[in-house]
């Protein structure tokens, strides 16, 4: 359709211009919460919840239950977080970590089964799910396939054409959501190092994972402030970001989102989320 | 509200009036499908889509999966079948048939879930859930407790104010749908005798349940054509009804649905869903 | 057969002096502990097998999967602990503290299944299970049924006639023990108190639970070393005790063991399982 | 060990003995039974029990509760057909066909934990589990994989050194199992074809699967008459077999079944199982 053609050359206008921006003051902090399971919890989502101003939230696949889910929703609206859904493979014991072979439409109708049980949730806790960001392995696998990227991008939109996505910068996923006209973010870890191909370094290599906080902290910061990120095999490359996701799951990790929200205050970089309030 | 008044008072006087016509000219047929697993089947979903006019779906909780609801969801569609969510206790093992202790508001959380993920999966396939009925031991335990009956009325309305409520006449829940002004509809047993106060028989009680399917459809049209319902300890009873629940998971439950279809046709009484396609 | 009979008088001559001894000199720790799952862990399980003298792990039940057991088993091993299973209802979302209905027999096979799995990973870790305490809401009814105490009792005597039970001091499950000549030793608790027909007070009464921990240890001292167990309701009541169940699952569990072990030092009271080496 | 040396010659020899054997007047007919879960049913386990010698028996990880465990190791144990344990990976929604990323190590822990459970569900039937032989996807790696094979063997035998191990004839599993000096014996299949290395013609090659049942039955018949199994890509090879695992789950299995028993029996070829009784 014409109309549709011209939104999309508009949208994909915006990314561009996004795209050469090589100042940003301002970047959305998310987080995985919502992953407790019965008597089990998983970080202290009521910390992270003071820091971050996205929150992907466990759709009962990898974790999650219904009582989590309505707790976590209804802390996360209560302040102001905006809410992404968070589903992964339909394994507790792996915790959504290891690949189970299925195919592209198999996964996508699990997304759509899951996508859909946090918003029925959402409903009863007057909450609104607003974008999806795959979890573990299967994020891993959208990153890497373009079949499976395009089998969960299209499922995505099926179950709601309001849903935007939150992909890993420079992966399959955010190509096939682009492709798709979907309404696409990205997101940077803090703590781990680049490849000049815009990939995370492999975690076996050496410098893959930044483990001391405050040198984590002072590159985001740095390249917050340039647009440009280190890279572990060459010169820095232009990368783009609208995300930076901080752990939730580790101890620690409470600590280090202060950290970064602290330090990106003092930076004179606002923290705010991807998508408007 | 006063147009909300109003509505309700429009709906309420088109019960009565529902309620007072002894001559039941149609009716609906349900029946509770999609409770495949896995690798398992129960029942023969698609021939049974060839008889009903409405299918009650497992939604992931003591039954279904994402394949086998969007297998089901997409076959209800072609067919033409009216599609409601059958959400039950989360327990596959005991096929949501042991009561699990758990408070209304825990039960509206699970269905919340469970609807969710149904719609999830129907928007995937193109189809639409448009009623909720409840399952196996929660069924039972929302036809006498009116605090669960509320949970549930509750959290169905909450998820989606479009939804509608199926419920076994004259229980606590299709009275907790009346007094919240959602939109409800009766369902009886064509294979169940009931009681002089409007329940069922026990299934202990000789005589509750009707083996004899030829015996069943008889009593069915006469209760059709006549609104009074035979029962085990007094005069028959006026009782409303606007569907016919057919069992889908036994053998020789096509045999019967066919049973019941073909001979409410030749006594003139027209099989179609209560809600409008 | 007679010299089944003699052994029985025999083991019922030892437990009757047990049970008029008034002064115990030695006493058993126990807790549960395995109860992770997947990714989630539950209490701190390698500080808690440092202080006590039998442990009771999940057997994937309400808790637990073959790697956590595995885990738990060998650290229980390195360190002298003796090992029990503790099967519950399979329910993980509940942890085992929702009833489901299920028949004695049905209950059974549950725990043969549970009890099995457990049995099977120890050998691979060259551990062994030697003793059985049902947990949580199963617990609670074996306590109280002596259908399901029975039950409960024949299958563990079916599974191994070796197998030992730790049963809640006073209780159903005790009885049905004894009744059936199993070797059975019974537990109390520190931090409950006690009616004056040996019952647990019910936790919504003032006083059932005893959160003062100095307070909790004190009287449990003064217990061992008088036989005479405080109730709530009367005079101190005569109470057998081979075992003092710590708790392993909350925050501040470690300390309360801990405390435990150190004033039981103390006061010159032996800490050692209530099985030997 | 001397002795360990001496009958590990010695069982070397009775199977080299065996595989010259040219002409097999006895054979045992396996099949995968008791893979019911809660309400499913799979297959007619009464009737399969009715015509093989021996039962490879779900174990509650692709299928299989303690219901189901219980009745099926009841039945075979009354009809005296051979028990043995059939586990595989724990996923009921993929029927233990998706290969799961699991380490040799965590394969083993997950397997023991399965034939734990048949065990103790078996002690309380008065049965007895005496081989296994895993399934589906860990069939095929463990046919595949030297490193899986291994770590199945060492599992199975720590398990229980008197547990022997049914192996799919040419596999690295059969291969694993003979160095470790392990009890083992090898199936083939009916309506399979084979390669001339002894391996499975894959799924998808014409004439990989023989489904006329006269002609499989004939062919298995000519192989066992002279010890030289048919290949598609060249002579016929010798290839041992102690047993001819026969389908349980399809509909017209037990017909197969059947005829494969009739048949074989006016060929005068004995059916017995490979474990003697």
């Amino acid at each position: 359709m014409a109309s549709g053609d011209a939104a999309a050359a508009a949208i994909d206008g915006r990314r561009r211009q996004r795209r050469v921006t090589t100042v940003v003051r301002s970047i959305d902090l998310n987080s995985d919460l919502g992953e407790a399971y019965g008597p089990w919890r998983m970080g202290d989502d009521t910390a992270m919840l003071g820091v971050v101003t996205s929150a992907n939230l466990a759709c009962g696949g990898h974790a999650g239950d219904p009582e989590t889910m309505f707790r976590t929703l209804s802390e996360a609206k209560r302040r102001g977080v905006v809410i992404g859904a968070h589903p992964g493979y339909a394994d507790k014991e792996g915790f959504g970590r290891r690949i189970i072979r299925m195919s592209p439409g198999e996964i996508g109708r699990m997304l759509a089964a899951q996508i859909g049980a946090l918003m029925g949730v959402a409903a009863l806790a007057g909450a609104e799910v607003r974008y999806v960001k795959p979890h573990g392995a299967l994020a891993n696998l959208a990153a890497a396939s373009d079949d499976v990227a395009k089998g969960i991008v299209g499922a995505i939109r099926a179950v709601s054409p309001d849903l935007a996505i939150l992909a890993i910068s420079g992966t399959a996923l955010e190509t096939a959501a682009r492709e798709a006209d979907a309404e696409v973010y990205s997101e940077i870890f803090a703590d781990r190092s680049y490849l000049s191909n815009g990939q995370l370094a492999p975690r076996g290599r050496p410098g893959a994972v930044i483990t001391e906080p405050q040198a984590a902290v002072s590159r985001l910061i740095d390249y917050l402030n340039s647009g440009l990120m280190p890279v572990v095999d060459g010169e820095p490359i232009a990368l783009g970001a609208d995300s930076v996701c901080v752990h939730g799951d580790s101890s620690g990790a409470v600590e280090m989102a202060r950290l970064i929200h602290a330090r990106l205050g003092e930076a004179g970089i606002a923290i705010k989320p991807f998508l408007a309030g």
